[in-house]
């Protein structure tokens, strides 16, 4: 595991990337969408991208790390590199790459959620990146915790529901499939697209709408990211929540690899 | 320079704190006041308090390698240290402490702003402390840059003044001084306190407030930060902003090491 130096931007501003990509010992899945979203977000934060091949290496070589685990999480980070003190940036960029991974357990089962006080800032392009400036996100998982729960849920800063602290999220009203808009300040989640395909491939209507609380108490209810795929969602703030049989339809058609 | 781990949690997550501390021949500015800062930014964020001998000797090993510079800038980093993947933090935090060190010039001239479309957080605590998740700060940056200014106003989420991308704001109307309340999701600045007890001394009106920019507009305006003081603000959007003898009967009773 490489080092990271102390006037790295990544560490002293969280300016920089990453990636969670779940590899089998077949190879990474959705290796496309990982690197294509990594590369949409250096165009957000103004980083240089990436070389393709050093990007696959660097995940192969921490991937090798892994030895004979059956399921595995690499993770990139892709940080602005060295910089002088303060906020602008250096003349030129010398990014730094650098990757590790960890051996993954069978996925988990249902997910309890709890709402953060904490909101999702959509008024910064930044709640569209997987950034290394995931601060909020802490603080909301650390807020679901003393709750009780597993993990939070985030509402944006309208109060409009936006997403999990490390997931996206969906629910189901009426035999149809809602998550919340990109413009609730959400990550492009791989396994969101997946999910929204999968849908199309049912049949099932898949909405992406700017949704307040009320709108998702009660409904069934699911969260997906590309290491965990989907989880129902057991419990909300507490109440109990139904489960749908559209969640199981939605997880069978779900492409292979995730 | 000690390296920082890539599995840091203030690498990948931004969860740690930082300081940047005037530093003098003679010693730091305001050691007090930042120490301080850094610990109640440590109950926000969860982290576990340095030691304050250990912080005081790493920010002397860092002074110490600025030579004979008239002015430093130190800049301590508390971040959280080793974690497993994933947001939640490990059973025990084992903080990494480092410091470095950067010669400062004299203290610039009157600056221009840029209000900049990504916003502030004020819906969390994050925006109240000197946190290593600083990527909104420094698309704010990039964005005044881009439209040829020098420093970002930032307005938070609910389209109020808040701060600049690294500093606080002041402004004048009628003899009377304004900033943002901190409840607009500023960092508490030790300056922003300094300028505060100054305007007490001269007996000037001090107000701490939650102001559209409408009420800004045109009137002589101030930012403030611990390594350059207190800076004129030029213009604002391009448009010149006049000037104010209090700001100079300001900067005077500034107490002494400022």
């Amino acid at each position: 595991m490489t080092d990271i130096r102390i006037d790295d931007r990544g560490f002293t501003l969280g300016h920089g990337l990453f990636e969670t990509v779940l590899w089998a010992p077949a190879g990474p899945a959705h290796w496309d969408a990982h690197r294509e979203r990594l590369e949409r977000g250096c165009r957000t934060i103004g980083l240089p991208l990436p070389d393709r091949g050093e990007l696959l290496a660097a995940a192969e070589g921490a991937a090798a790390r892994l030895g004979g685990a059956e399921r595995g999480a690499v993770r990139i980070n892709w940080s602005a590199g060295p910089g002088a003190r303060g906020l602008d940036p250096p003349d030129v960029f010398a990014p730094v790459l650098t990757a590790s991974a960890s051996p993954l357990g069978p996925p988990p089962g249902p997910v309890t959620l709890a709402t953060a006080k904490v909101r999702r800032n959509d008024r910064s392009p930044a709640s569209r990146v997987k950034s290394l400036s995931y601060l909020d996100n802490v603080l909301a998982r650390a807020e679901a915790r003393a709750a009780g729960a597993e993990e939070a849920l985030m509402l944006n800063t309208a109060g409009e529901v936006a997403c999990a602290a490390a997931a996206n999220i969906f629910w189901i009203r009426h035999e149809e499939v809602f998550t919340p808009d990109l413009d609730c300040g959400v990550l492009d989640g791989i396994m969101r697209r997946e999910v929204i395909a999968a849908c199309h491939r049912l049949g099932v209507p898949v909405q992406e709408v700017f949704a307040n609380p009320g709108r998702i108490a009660g409904a069934p209810m699911f969260i997906t990211n590309s290491l965990v795929g989907l989880r129902s969602v057991s419990s909300l703030d507490g109440a109990p929540l139904p489960a749908s049989p559209l969640v199981k339809a939605i997880v069978k058609v779900l492409s292979p690899g995730t």
